[in-house]
């Protein structure tokens, strides 16, 4: 049984992190006999640097006929001028919806050894814990129809549409529930429903679900309150579900209450838990190729790719055992520095979790 | 000269709070002179209660005759079952649209006297002043078409539109611009340029403004970067200009790192500086009734309301110095309550800034 797990670098930082975690994947390939074999692809600016597009023919073949995809990150200034179809961006949508990766896992964990690292006050995030689940192929992000045209009175109007159907917003709402009976049973649906008709619908599908889940607990807020209540109480939420662009807004916030956004891994998968992996932190073109990158959030996207995608569980705590190791060793790359620990580069912390291995 | 301000206390906790500020209002009309007279109106769901219209005609003549408006707060769980048109907050979005209340002004401001209510450590949010400008009559609050269809298959889809025109862009950032001018001349535009065509135009006519405000520096920031960087390093930012919908997340997020939301007013405003004034807090239906509710956001609205719509910046003056006195002799509401204060209901809240004035 050979899988194939495809890395794609991207931009920026990119090439740097996944080159850690591909060593990473390397060992414990060898290590548990997982038989991976792994291929490479261009996506995003790199992509349309070679090929004029983000997401090239060759590399939307072999993210098909992979098991599981390994991003780095896409984007940065050098496109920032290019039109919309052609945007480094456009190569992550393309992949979300090509594959149909609907069911987007965001964890916001706050690492004990790192407490130090968040603008909050230590006991409002202490032990920190929450899953967002966003809907990562529907909403405003992909509805028709969008653009700019020009009204009657010769001005231009730009438009987007933020539509989801039933199906769309039961299978998320499923991923949701399933995440909320495995962990600790709570589960906030973030909606603006008492503004936005889709929302209503949003609203009415997730209570429908609820028979079927009887053993979660099932609420409901609104977006801006939850904006506010991550804020002020963050402990209160286990499970948050909520739709593409209200789940982009809220789990940025949510992984920066960590304060160290450089740790946060996550998922994201179809209906045949084929998965691509990704740290939650963006291509950070400003340190780009200076080696001060911090690889952990992609090493532990690996470790969640073993798990959801590949089944591997115990290769998966294995690398999850590592991490924690060198953090308890005080090693930190200059994002999460604090006084009395050792400062390295994005090679060194990749060497260290795999000594650690 | 005489001057019409009408109150619509609303829900919840709305009618106790505006109480207090209406003897705030008599007692400054008395002191300085102002010729200011007063109207009470019903909205939200008292509104529907009586008439079986969230924003009866009598109320919406009234308001816009009226020289300045004064809001408590809509909205509970009463009125969540009714259909969208049903909604309190329809009162609400309709006296904006109504009125064109294009401007919504939300300050985030840390009082001194609260900076231990804030879950953020005191060194990220000491001194913190953030002056968030929302559009407020546009973008996906009003965009048609909108609704719930059945599709082909027979599956229902909710969908909604989010839109722009140039001229709503750009009165929006002249307002943002002039506040960033009378500040500390920093103003940031939030968008997700990166995946919505509308605000790729919003994008582009907040640059062409930039010409006509050369002593305003302008930056630009998707939204779920600048829902963290709030998080991270909220002085950070001087004005933010954006949507109605991120304005609503981003402002309750930003008023959530003081604390002490029930400190915080704010205004909308039409071409003509008419304008309605509220708390940044909603109705608060779990306390109403319990004469617990902090009237200081209510009174700030009063003085922002004197400040900007009626021209009375001494009366304006007076009632925010009465506020800080109150807050200096240690009185506090149980929301904002901490070891060593004076615990205080809303009506000796307000009998305590009476008396500072
Ligand atoms: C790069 C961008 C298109 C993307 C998004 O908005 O989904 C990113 O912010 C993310 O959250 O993965
Ligand atoms: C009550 C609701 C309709 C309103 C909004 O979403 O604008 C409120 O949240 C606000 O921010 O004033």
């Amino acid at each position: 049984m050979s899988r194939t797990v495809l890395m794609l670098p991207g931009d920026g930082i990119g090439p740097e992190i996944v080159a850690e975690a591909e060593k990473v994947l390397n060992k414990v390939n060898d290590q548990f006999d997982l038989g991976l074999s792994f291929e490479t692809g261009l996506v995003g600016g790199a992509a349309l640097d070679a090929t004029d597009s983000p997401l090239p023919d060759d590399t939307l073949d072999k993210a098909r006929k992979a098991d599981a995809i390994l991003l780095g990150a896409v984007g940065g200034p050098k496109w920032d001028g290019l039109p919309m179809a052609k945007r480094p961006e456009k190569g992550l949508l393309g992949l979300r919806s090509n594959l149909e990766l609907f069911a987007n896992l965001r964890p916001a964990i706050l690492y004990p050894q790192l407490a130090s690292a968040s603008s909050l006050k230590p006991e409002v995030v202490s032990g920190l814990d929450i899953m967002i689940v966003r809907e990562l192929t529907g909403g405003i992000y992909f509805g028709q129809p969008r653009g700019v045209r020009e009204l009657e009175s010769g001005e231009r109007q730009g438009y987007n549409t933020y539509a989801y159907t039933e199906s769309e917003i039961r299978r998320i709402g499923r991923v949701a529930f399933e995440a909320a009976q495995q962990r600790g049973k709570k589960l906030c649906s973030v909606d603006k429903a008492n503004v936005l008709e889709v929302t209503v619908l949003w609203r009415e599908i997730m209570n429908d679900l609820r028979r079927e889940y009887p053993d979660v607990e099932l609420s409901h807020m609104y977006v801006d309150n939850a904006a506010m209540q991550l804020v002020r109480a963050p402990k209160q939420f286990d499970v948050i579900v909520t739709g593409n662009m209200f789940g982009d807004i809220l789990s940025d916030e949510a992984a920066m209450l960590t304060g160290s956004i450089g740790m946060l891994p996550s998922a994201s998968l179809n209906s045949e838990k084929q998965g691509m992996y990704e740290p939650c932190h963006g291509s950070a073109p400003d340190i780009a190729g200076k080696g001060v990158a911090n690889p952990l959030a992609t090493i532990l996207s690996a470790a969640m790719m073993l798990r959801y995608s590949l089944g591997e569980e115990k290769a998966a705590d294995a690398i999850e055992a590592a991490v924690s190791n060198v953090l308890d060793q005080g090693l930190r790359t200059a994002d999460i520095m604090s006084d009395g620990s050792t400062q390295v580069s994005t090679r060194d912390m990749g060497e260290a979790v795999l000594k650690a291995l």
